[in-house]
């Protein structure tokens, strides 16, 4: 085992890329989520596979990428862009670039905190007419290892029923539309939904989750990020049916209006009233984020079928962020743990 | 020599780089301009030369450009952009990063009509800190066959002395501040200045003009992209100074504004009157441009030593806009009529 696992992360870290490598040697993984959750999701799996695909929630509103929705009508960028940037080639080129598109304008004029890569995005969407190309096109550019997708090609509005979003009504139950408005509702998010009802998934995004070895959830803003994916019926339908094992990634604490105050076992919950159908195979939450492992084990169990792995994937420095190389390392225990016997297909 | 210019071209026209040529096979080539008249010198000379660098104006006011030195104080990026676009990689890559660089936003909001291509170059212009550098790496990512340089590293405000600027004070002169401007102006364009007076020119811009075995310049917008160029201290001594073979490029038709109503001549003059101890070799022009070709031919003399070369370069759809196969021919007749006897250092 450990010398195929050296193997493997010896293979990773050099440059070659993720179409160079032989077939039979490294797990096929999805991920899905989006903002800096994906991106510290991506950034630990890169380290041990050389087949990845992101899968990328489409109704982020605010900022940079609300304005070129609101502007010209497009998915919103932002989200697909640092997940490229997390997946950026590990030379001078790929590093270069990556530091390019995260670059934001900083003025008092119309430019303003626009993240240059959302410009980018755009601009290829909008000359090659296809969403799925154009990613790949940036992907070329920055030697990405690895392959990030938008989850619908069209952008969604994400709506929450919040009990409380009125601090005068804190008893009612109100619609809240968008996803920066949900994000910061000082009310308690009970469920979410998007808009249009039945989006479309992107082909590409279904075949590459049916077509997995693992896929994995979170971490990543519980509402917003992790949960829209089970709201895009084809891609719900892939994740239920796929032969994959499926991985659900927690996180180390409970986003301010999100999830204020959730529990480990609360985000369970929440997650498996969106998508009652879903079975996983591991939840993988940082020991020192989980008060009362019982219950998390017994909610793991009876909501999903799931084991539950607790592994210290914080950063040493106390912050509530994941670090690349822990949370590496617990999937890597994971995917040989709970995986298929012998080398993957 | 027939034989070598047939190896010269065909050479050429493959994809290898610049610097996989072999040494003495090719001239050096520097073209100086602006606009759409330096993207037309581009087409044609890059057909001809392995070894190119276009030197480009930074007076830029109008357009986006003019908007990205007013919100971020940068140098105008869109004649480099353009120059660019023009050296792109003839393969799919290069051109369809060209067609990205070129594209522009449509919209009722903020983005309008900027370049993205623009927006671009100003971030690697931000986050590396060096205009060389980052234009080195849009190069390279179009492939292209060829370097740009910027004149001079600081932006410069185009200033001209105009008479009837104003149809109501027809017999005053009057200073007319920025390109933009000055390009449109209904009065007669005496001369040009730019502010500051005495900008330093970029080094590397200064080494290629010395270090070329030809020096072209024109076509293009008279006052606005051709002679300020001679308006930089430093790259006006190199231009001087050289031992590179020079060619000016005539326009195929006055300028509305600019050069309303000018005769070849006339554009000689003014040209001359910027740049007094500057020689000329070469002066090229559209026989179908030139009322009276002896009064050129003396003209070119007289005022810059050079000789005349007429040859059908417009496009034979009776635009006047240069037609890139036909320019090439012309240049690579004058070089090899005019050039050093032998091959190229």
């Amino acid at each position: 085992m450990t010398g195929r696992t050296l193997r493997l992360t010896s293979r990773m870290r050099s440059r070659s890329a993720p179409t160079g490598r032989r077939k039979g040697t490294t797990p096929k993984v999805v991920a899905l989520g989006g903002g800096m959750g994906l991106s510290a999701s991506l950034a630990a799996l890169r380290r041990i596979t050389g087949d990845l695909t992101a899968v990328v929630t489409v109704a982020d509103d605010g900022g940079s990428s609300g304005r070129l929705r609101d502007e010209l009508g497009v998915l919103p960028p932002g989200d697909l862009r640092k997940a490229l940037a997390a997946l950026c080639g590990d030379d001078d080129w790929g590093q270069t670039w990556a530091r390019v598109i995260q670059h934001r304008f900083q003025s008092k004029g119309d430019l303003h905190e626009h993240a240059v890569g959302n410009l980018l995005i755009v601009a290829l969407w909008e000359q090659l007419g296809d969403h799925v190309q154009a990613l790949d096109l940036v992907g070329k550019l920055l030697g990405a290892h690895g392959r990030v997708l938008p989850m619908s090609a069209v952008p969604l509005e994400l709506q929450a029923r919040v009990l409380g979003h009125d601090p005068a009504r804190p008893d009612d139950v109100d619609t809240v539309r968008g996803q920066a408005t949900v994000a910061l509702t000082p009310g308690e998010v009970q469920s979410v939904h998007v808009v249009p009802h039945d989006p479309p998934a992107v082909p590409e995004a279904v075949a590459a989750v049916l077509d997995a070895d693992w896929v994995v959830l979170g971490p990543g803003s519980w509402f917003s990020s992790v949960i829209p994916h089970l709201l895009v019926p084809e891609l719900l339908d892939a994740l239920v049916e796929t032969k994959a094992r499926r991985v659900l990634s927690l996180n180390l604490a409970p986003q301010p209006g999100e999830t204020e105050g959730f529990s480990p076992q609360r985000h369970l919950e929440v997650l498996g009233r969106h998508a009652p159908k879903l079975a996983l195979d591991v939840v993988l939450a940082d020991e020192a984020a989980v008060p009362d492992r019982e219950e998390l084990i017994d909610s793991a169990k009876q909501r999903f079928g799931a084991a539950v792995e607790l592994a210290p994937v914080a950063r040493p420095d106390g912050t509530p962020r994941h670090d690349p190389e822990l949370l590496a390392a617990a999937y890597d225990r994971i995917f040989r743990m709970h995986g298929r016997i012998g080398p993957w297909r």
